[in-house]
């Protein structure tokens, strides 16, 4: 447990450390949510100043989602005193505002490993705890999570339990939540308690005609009078069950005009209760305590601020720190200076490409800042849609632009394209449209876990007919792939990269491309491959390394270390690895074996298609790619490392490769025997997990 | 031109044939929208009387979607008359409803080859018609559609434009309707209209918060004499802008109470005209052409009836006729008698289940008819849950029911699995959760098209950790594996199974499972795979054929038309056949070569997922698939049989193929030689396309 003070000056506003110095004393007396329901006011109000700057301190050492939680502190105390998790289960969409819950339920002093191996996750995780209940951080789950959760309930019997979906109002944008409410509000008998936090902005301002509505009314002169009002005619003491709702009701009608968005959840068919201070734990745990009493589907609006009680987080107008790297806690300020990312890269260009073309225009799914699009928005804001966190939307809404004209670019997170799979397919694909998705955060990504690793969209896009894919190395091929992809007008294409830094350019010794059944030169486009590095005079043909993407430098040199041994490999980056380039089939023939390496999963991927197109061929393929199977957080560096995908792992495995041929083929060349046993299992080319998902039923 | 009358008795109601027969002297007369703005009303309301007995005619010779284009006569009469098609684009969201669309464009003509081989297409098609905008026939999309478009006219200049959203409220329910109205809302200068077909009832009686507002709206006792003073304020002479448009809207405001989903749509910032009697020609003009007006984006709200005019459509209640097979236009009754299928064994085993077993809970978006749910809904109706059009609801708060200690059974079409890839992975894979998903419609589904085809599951199945997948090869085989997967409380499973008539039961020759590296008989359970036919006496063991669900007869035959060749083959039914079950690893090392044969995609499915399993094995794979593009309206026996999935070509390209390895075989035993040339299109097995899209860049 840690106990160390922290010096951080910028904390502010409600529930501030005030003039003492903010220790761990009281965080450290709660150890579940049961000690939180016995502290008078004044205490709590203190824990929650405890709990800020215990959060700026511990998110300014390696990073983590401060805005979000310091948002909703108050918020998270009143839900635990008011509802008996984990009988009454609190979800917390998208997850990344659960570390006051992790701290509330017995894990502040594991904060000191917070997203790290084996640390604490920095999402619900249900290893953790019993009181998490949903781990996936992909956002509006939650309310159809709950309405499950209500529903078994309620069928079980257990009609004593509540169900809490607390959702932000970014992701109430996204389409899942309007098919859940329209399923919790048609339930009169459920218990169900919708918490909006509502900060009016996600990860940026919530655009879209619900957030301007709800933004009006946050600018209406009598908004904070008429919250008092409404505040004074709630009793003090908690009071259960429908005399105090249906008084709150009458009180709500009257000013219906006013709360514009009690009346469109009300249409739908839900009781609303709000809007209500999200900093007020007096106030919280009243309208709470009411909608708890209710015993059927009721919304309770709370108004936060993200970034609450800490000032370079209020100030921040973009993000509200909603996930900063290290940082120092007095100023705010990132401790380690910007570098070059594929992010940035992909953001300059799109602008250059957008002063060339006024066809050209960007998409985001609520995720502007984060995929680059800020230098596109500034220079051409006309051309720049934030959709809100609906990525259905954004790709059907692209297919439109294109069918008006335009080409659209969706930038997007590539975990984010499984919600989009079906929009991609048969919406842009089907059509025929020149529609450009760019993938960010795909591969590993680290310490986000098994939701954000970015490792389903090379599978996917191998599905989509006529789809073109690229997975540029470096920032010289992004930027050329870029003009190659918004060049095409009769298809999707998508481009994919890693997070992070952008690796040294690697520059290609030839590029080439398959013409007439050879292989000519080529000045780019989809079709042609880049040959990064061939085997030396005297050197055998003996491998074709196919390179996809940023593990462009780690195969060059897997291929001088072969090199070493006698080995000839040739690297090539197939460039636009989906559909697969004739070239390569060409280059393959060449060769004795084929490897092919990846930063996605192994099924369906680039590899499997390399190897279906091969197929017919008698050069063995050799995929490395990530298991299919959900990846637990760590460091990139480290989650590479364990699944063999290192430069000396790869040269390793081919070496053993090799030689396993060379014991097959001097076998085959005797007299066939039969054989009647055989490992179940297929022994992993190096280092990957011997458990394979694709062998079941060994008894 | 058809110019037949029409004997059908069963027309009525609004705009019915009258006294006259019924003929097509006035559908002959029209050729393009403009022929229609030159009708008189009585012209107009006799051609839809007309159009009503021509859709009737046409739908009861081999079937079609007869209730929804019945609903939309008049409507799409005042849509054509108001807006000027193609310049202002008319979208048909789902699609099914654009008959009367395709009518009015020219296309009466092409109705005697309906939903046939290069016929007329049972939705909008853009090889069809300039008038056609988009051929996706998932729901939901037309207002995300319209959305792009509209942006890229805004962005182009082109401000005389207007786009038309036509969506039913059925098709509301969808998340995607929320991401864009959303979107729609926030711009108020872009020329938008939504049509709003409310007929109460999409596929089924739509359920969830906002169907129960919108049904009360018509229960209303005053609803009908509010509708009157509504319409008696519209002058009578279309009135462009915005003054009718206000006088109407103070109309509306002061009834607001009445009109819930008016306060629900301008909750959401969006103008709202309505509602309007969608069968009475004269008030839709006038509503669309105050709409058009408006130049910014607006509702319009249209009560129709599904079936309008037939009255066999009008009195079925579960399904007004939505898309009957082939029937007699005097009585609406079909025509052969029903068959025993894939959805009723399926429909009748899971009632036999919700019996035993009082913890398993069903779940359809909107579909519970046509997935066969009716006997369970029946038999456990507080057990079954219609949540809308909303597969990804129901995925999730499938997962929230297991979390609950429930088991859920979703019903879905295979290719509507496509809109819930990430719900599937996240919600129920990530947290291990026992929901077992049945789709229907799996494979070449015949008529309606590349967006019905179910070819895409199997693929997106393989890429989620854990889950397993059968597809029974009969119904036998469908009532043993739906126990199996009920059975499983810690991962997803999927059964999926073909459209149609199921075919007789195949018994297994034996069941074996590995273990302990060897094969042992079995009882059932996820691993153990069925032997259907075995190589004869004094064969040897050349060919391993796997013949993944519906396609079990069709391999058997295969197998023994080979066996008269002398070629001995072992044909084995995975069951369970992801993950690949370690059986089929120790049948293939007995054989010299595995074939394998599945009515899906072939990137990435159970072929490709087989081969990467016996990748280090000396066993070439050959894998029978769909291939990976859009497939065309056909039979499915047309279909299969241009692809080359019939026993015959499956025996001539299984003959071929060992040809091909014996010389093979023969070159490699000889001095290995340099190749420099080879064909860049691999040849296909048997006559599927030449064309394989996973290989491109041939110059």
């Amino acid at each position: 447990m840690p106990s160390r003070g922290t010096s951080a000056q910028g904390l502010s506003g409600r529930n501030p450390p005030g003039r003492r110095t903010p220790g761990t004393s009281r965080i450290s007396r709660i150890s579940s949510p049961a000690d939180l329901r016995a502290l008078d006011r004044e205490s709590l109000n203190e824990l929650a100043s405890e709990i800020r700057a215990f959060l700026v301190q511990q998110t300014s050492r390696r990073g983590g989602h401060l805005g979000p939680n310091l948002g909703v502190v108050e918020l998270t105390l009143a839900l635990h005193r008011v509802f008996d998790s984990p009988g009454d289960p609190i979800i917390f969409d998208t997850g990344h505002q659960s570390y006051v819950h992790k701290i509330v339920t017995g894990r502040a002093g594991d904060f000191d490993r917070l997203r790290t191996r084996n640390g604490l996750s920095g999402y619900p995780s249900r290893a953790e705890s019993v009181h998490d209940w949903v781990e996936n951080s992909h956002a509006t789950t939650s309310l159809s999570y709950a309405d499950g959760l209500a529903k078994a309930f309620a069928l079980r019997g257990e009609h004593n339990r509540t169900v809490v979906a607390v959702i932000g109002d970014g992701a109430l944008t996204g389409g899942m939540a309007w098919e859940a409410l329209n399923n919790i509000a048609a339930a009169k008998d459920r218990p169900l308690v919708v918490v909006l936090n509502d900060n009016g902005r996600s990860y940026a301002p919530t655009t879209g005609g619900m957030a301007q509505r709800m933004a009006a009314l946050r600018l209406k002169p009598g908004y904070e009078r008429l919250l008092g009002q409404v505040k004074s005619r709630l009793p003090m003491a908690p009071v259960i069950g429908r005399p105090l709702y249906s008084a709150l009701h009458a009180v709500k009608s009257a000013v219906k005009d006013w709360f514009i968005p009690q009346s469109l959840f009300q249409d739908l068919g839900l009781k609303y209760l709000g809007p209500i201070d999200g900093h007020d734990t007096a106030a919280l745990e009243e309208a709470l305590h009411s909608a708890k009493g209710y015993r059927g589907p009721v919304l309770v609006h709370c108004l936060t601020r993200k970034g609450e009680g800490y000032s370079p987080a209020e100030n921040d107008d973009a993000e509200q720190m909603h996930s900063p790297p290290a940082f120092d806690p007095d100023t705010g300020l990132p401790i380690a200076a910007p570098t070059k990312t594929w992010t940035s890269v992909f953001g300059r260009k799109l602008a250059t490409i957008g002063a060339e073309r006024d066809d050209v225009v960007a998409i985001t799914a609520a995720m502007s800042g984060p995929t680059g699009l800020g230098p596109f928005a500034e220079a051409f804001p006309d051309r720049m849609y934030d959709v809100g966190i609906a990525e259905q939307h954004a790709l059907t809404s692209a297919a439109g632009l294109a069918m008006g004209g335009m080409h659209p670019v969706v930038a997007l997170y590539a975990t984010f394209l499984n919600r989009a799979f079906d929009q991609l397919l048969m919406d842009c694909a089907l059509h025929k449209l020149g529609v450009t998705v760019v993938l960010d955060r795909a591969g590993v990504t680290g310490e986000d876990g098994p939701s954000h690793h970015g490792m389903w969209d090379m599978s996917l896009a191998a599905l989509v007919p006529g789809l073109a894919l690229a997975a540029p190395r470096d920032a010289a091929t992004l930027v050329q792939e870029l003009d190659e992809a918004v060049a095409v007008d009769n298809a999707p294409t998508v481009l994919r990269y890693p997070k992070g830094a952008v690796p040294q350019d690697i520059q290609q010794l030839r590029r080439v491309v398959a013409h007439d059944g050879r292989l000519v030169p080529a000045a780019g486009g989809i079709g042609a491959v880049d040959v990064l590095a061939e085997p030396g005079a005297g050197h055998d043909h003996d491998v074709l390394l196919v390179a996809v993407g940023a593990f462009g430098a780690l195969s060059v040199e897997a291929a001088s270390r072969l090199a070493d041994q006698g080995i000839g490999v040739t690297v090539v980056d197939p460039r636009w690895a989906l559909p697969v380039p004739a070239a390569l089939r060409l280059l393959a023939i060449e060769h004795k074996m084929v490897v092919t390496i990846e930063d996605g999963g192994r099924s369906g991927g680039v590899g499997a298609s390399v190897a279906d197109t091969l197929a017919d061929l008698d050069v063995p393929v050799t995929v490395l790619a990530l298991p299919q199977e959900f990846l637990e957080p760590a460091s990139r560096g480290d989650l590479l490392q364990d699944l063999g995908l290192t430069a000396k792992d790869v040269a390793r495995g081919i070496t053993e490769r090799i030689a396993e041929r060379a014991t097959a083929d001097a076998r085959n060349r005797s007299a066939a025997a039969p054989v009647d046993t055989a490992p179940v299992n297929r022994a992993p080319l190096n280092g990957t997990p011997t458990k394979d998902k694709r062998t079941a039923g060994e008894g």
